[in-house]
């Protein structure tokens, strides 16, 4: 088996081919080969029984993705995008990045002849927005207030309509929240939800720029993985009438994941995190959607967190 | 005010064109001057205190509508489009000037700095499908199951977000099943619900290729054009966080179209209809959904049919 990767070079993209070298099989099918692709070459692990193939590649070039396409590679993740910020910033960026490319590796699928390749790509809860009902399910509308979100709804709809034709096998999973991602704090609005836990476990100093009873729908880095893989796992059909699915989650509050991390830490841990209000910060997380039922994904066998502790504990055993 | 309209040669720009010049105004305000745009140039009707400039232009040639845009029109209505049968014959088709041609017109809009011009585009009850609630409303997932739904989707998306960015005032119209359409059967997939009506009432056969419990979502041309005009004056604030709504209309089967039909002219005129089913339309209309709840469109004042009767009434009164 062959799977080829966009944005490898990402938190998402290193860490889903960390897994596949590990596991070396998907859906039950020994990976003989992974093409890592980015803008940047991809760091790649070192595997006894996998090809491994790095290659910086402009995505946007029309072609670029040519030579890998014509290797028929079995699976194909697509990762590679423009964050919000940066596509709300510039909507040119946004749309070349995040929608044409997507459409050119369709097109690319087409012209190869790839109607059994399983695309998977990335969206994100940012889909949604307006006047949300409490509680989104898998036909709540998707009615994005971002360039980010519209330009990734748009894709959904395309990687539909060429899987109905029979062009390709796509699927698209949307991402709740991911924490606690490594790293250090980004520009992101939700980069606090990880830096308020990431920090004081590393005996740093975080801020809480949003009121404690601020809930977010996350998922943690080892599930969100799982479900890349089970997203190129379950049969075309099985997925009906649509390829995009929300993820599932679990719906927690800032003072929940407080008192989880008192919990596992103490109270030394919690009292690094200070809270100063950031209005920006807080109207933008206060209109991401929190709550949704998710049966689709549930019968698909796509699976949230057990607890919001389990999160922190398997932070700190990867840490280790 | 200057209103400029593509696709006005076709069904309802014509019947625009006519509307707006017997009213002479739109929204309060004095219509000077009508640009009608179309592959072939479009017939325009005499109008005393209108210029009319009718142009044959080909909308996906790059600046294509430059020259229209130039002139920094009020309300641009969208029109053009290949429909249904023939979006799904050919995906480049349908790609091209569906989704690529609206994109250029409203990056046109933006290069023009046209922020204040009221967009109106036509979409489709062709944009929902796939496993949709018995009843649906404002919030119903948009997921078609036909290249030209979504295109028309994606469209949607983007003029949603021109909007939310303040580079365009636009506004989409989801539009039921129009019948009575005048003139002769053409290749969308829908055309024989205008069929089975206005060849028999014409003492024309015709053919049904759907089953008589079929059900249709449907509109007639006189509120079809009145909805388009309520489209271009409601403010676009009061539409909401989303720019595209379905329009209201009634629920009919293709049994109680043609009970209406014997009801109106009679046995012999009902007896011209030969039911003849195809599995490709049978299939393409049974997935477009025929129960809508519209509180939205309702409250902005956009007006549903009292009556099937009152359709098929009057066509023959304006036949006359």
């Amino acid at each position: 088996m062959h799977i080829a990767i966009t944005g490898a070079a990402g938190f998402l993209g290193q860490r889903l081919v960390k897994q596949l070298v590990e596991w070396g099989e998907l859906g039950g099918r020994a990976i003989r080969r992974l093409t890592l692709i980015d803008q940047v070459e991809p760091p790649a692990p070192n595997a006894e029984k996998i090809e491994i193939i790095s290659q910086a590649l402009d995505i946007t070039t029309p072609g670029g993705l040519d030579g890998v396409l014509a290797e028929r590679p079995d699976v194909i993740y697509h990762l590679a995008a423009v964050v919000s910020s940066a596509a709300e910033a510039d909507l040119n960026l946004g749309m070349t990045v995040n929608f044409d490319a997507t459409r050119a590796l369709l097109e690319g699928c087409r012209q190869y002849g790839l109607a059994e390749t399983r695309l998977v790509m990335a969206s994100s809860v940012a889909a949604y927005g307006g006047e949300l009902p409490d509680v989104l399910d898998d036909m709540t509308a998707v009615q994005p207030q971002t360039s980010y979100g519209t330009q990734k709804a748009m894709c959904e709809l395309l990687i539909n309509d060429y899987s109905r034709r029979g062009l390709i096998d796509g699927r698209v999973l949307r991402l709740p929240t991911i924490v606690i991602r490594p790293g250090r704090p980004n520009a992101a609005a939700s980069s606090f939800a990880s830096s308020i836990l990431r920090e004081p476990l590393n005996g740093e100093k975080a801020i809480c720029p949003v009121p404690l009873d601020q809930e977010l729908f996350v998922l943690s880095p080892t599930r969100v993985i799982e479900a890349l893989v089970r997203g190129a796992e379950v049969p075309g059909e099985a997925l009906g009438a649509f390829r995009a699915l929300m993820l599932p989650g679990i719906t927690v509050s800032v003072a929940q994941m407080l008192d989880t991390l008192r919990d596992v830490a103490g109270e030394a841990t919690v009292a690094r995190v200070r809270h100063e209000p950031d209005e920006r910060i807080r109207s933008l997380v206060a209109s991401w959607p929190v709550r949704f039922e998710t049966p689709r994904a549930d019968r698909l066998g796509f699976q949230r967190d057990a607890s919001f502790r389990e999160i922190v504990e398997a932070y700190l055993a990867e840490r280790e």
